[in-house]
């Protein structure tokens, strides 16, 4: 059978398809012969069983010529993130709010119910909760991103509830350490001050060293993205959002890491210099919330920051 | 100045704008020259200062030409009702989210920062929350309609936020009594149980008996709104959604009331007739909120139901 991914190009939403085609994962019992990739950029993932669609993701008809009869299911990854949607209002409201709007509309017009993975973000979240967050905390988003995704979420819901998809709903924490270049997220540098120190370049931390942040790494969140797409829909309850697991870890505690994995000279690379745009954003976001229920149903967290940095030593190198 | 008025037709909508003119309020000391309705029909409103705009509020044109180079606010009260959001969700979509939306572009391109009210309802609540529900709690709507009206949150907030509007989001209770016919919310019972019985007339209920239900008059809705709109922006915070006050009355206790004002053959009146659909959307609404904040604020609740019958039957009669 086969599934949609949009955002395929994007670090999260490769992996995604690589993992759901080398794991032989199977949704319902079908097992996935084809995946669509739909992106700006096509897929880089070399398989022959995935197919790029490169185009603007809210353009219905683009979206009509990736769904198929034999389609099972969506994963919605693609997003303007953070950084990016607070400064381009109207790309942020395009992408992340119309283009989830159509896509949601041509999953309620195919024949089967499909699957709906939509990956929302711990940036749902507003400042001066009380911590760990609890599961009826309600998002009260600080950034265009954040309300974006919240929006998402609603929509996903009342899809599900009425029947028009099955949906599932993951917050997403902040995913470090990602390979490669920073992105226009807030939480960019949360993976730049352990990436470019270990390549030996330099790199800028603009927040405090004591706050906290929410993390996953990459393979975390890819295997709880697969798990919240292949769980049976009872499961779920009738309320489909979920947050994700990840770990607590202040700026100070990832640099701790930083410099048992890799050395003194590695933690000196990085200077402080505060960004306060960056700052407001991020620290909005809450350091910690309640995941006794995701944890219960199967979703898995990290150990703690050293096996995460750990880990994208051991699969990336250094460089 | 100049203020618009969406849902101008509609018995919240055209109190609000009888009580604006009778109270000479002012808007950042602006006082109130003339008024705007927006609706499918004219504003009831006998007045020369009201001149009344008919067609979609989802019209964009329509909209355009509302508002003026003195507008100074937008109350945006039009809104598809529950039961009918529900059994046509193309409506629902079109007037609660894509209305909004138009209305929220066309005050971001005012010259000025207009105030933007906006009413949204306690239908975004989900069932199963600990009461009285706290501030921190967020939306898990179980209707398409407070679907709709907690998407419309999340957009006057940020839109807030960003400086485009001076928002204000008021989760309005259920309003009982109202005058006139039964409309298509799926609470128009809870008027009906007490307004048909006053008339001589059968009601019937279609939920439990104990259901406690979150109540305002119309008096104290109206009155709030306009709290709502003339307060300075700085005592809201930077999160622009409340919850009205209201008072928490079992269905019971509503007939009690009504036996006390009006004898027992008013409430012999009244039968009881399960309607599993109308039950299941207003039992996923909570009976009771925390409200120390907005009453901090100086937004007020009705002293208990007996009055609201009081007030009711010296404003409209019995019939």
């Amino acid at each position: 059978m086969h599934i949609v991914v949009t955002g395929g190009a994007g670090f999260i939403g490769a992996r995604l398809i690589q993992r759901l085609l080398d794991d032989h994962q199977t949704i319902d019992g079908h097992s996935i012969t084809r995946i669509t990739s739909l992106d700006l950029a096509p897929c880089p993932v070399d398989d022959e069983r995935v197919e790029s669609l490169t185009g603007d993701i809210a353009d219905m008809a683009l979206i009509a010529g990736a769904l198929g009869e034999d389609t099972v299911a969506v994963c919605h990854m693609a997003a303007v993130v953070s950084s990016q949607a607070e400064a381009d209002f109207e790309l942020g409201m395009r992408v992340n709010l119309d283009a989830t709007r159509a896509l949601l509309e041509a999953c309620r017009t195919h024949p089967r119910t499909l699957r709906f993975l939509f990956a929302s973000s711990l940036a749902v979240f507003g400042p001066g909760l009380s911590q760990p967050v609890a599961e009826a905390v309600g998002p009260q988003p600080r950034s265009s991103y954040g309300a974006q995704k919240a929006i998402g979420e609603l929509l996903v819901n009342d899809y599900s509830r009425r029947g028009f998809i099955d949906g599932r709903v993951c917050r997403l924490p902040t995913i470090v350490v990602r390979p490669g270049k920073p992105n226009k997220a807030a939480s960019s540098f949360a993976g730049a001050i352990i990436r470019e120190p270990l390549a030996g370049l330099e790199a800028i931390c603009p927040v405090d060293a004591n706050l906290p942040l929410w993390l996953s790494s990459p393979r975390a969140v890819v295997a709880n993205l697969i798990h919240a797409l292949t769980l049976p829909a009872g499961s779920l309850g009738d309320w489909r959002t979920l947050n994700l697991p990840g770990i607590t870890v202040t700026v100070t505690e990832m640099l701790d890491a930083l410099e048992r994995q890799a050395g003194t000279a590695a933690r000196q690379r990085v200077r402080f210099e505060p960004d306060a745009v960056i700052e407001k954003i991020v620290a909005s976001w809450p350091g910690g919330l309640e995941i006794q229920r995701p944890l219960a149903l199967g979703f898995q967290a990290d150990n703690d920051f050293d096996a995460v940095v750990h880990a994208y030593i051991e699969e990336y190198g250094r460089q």
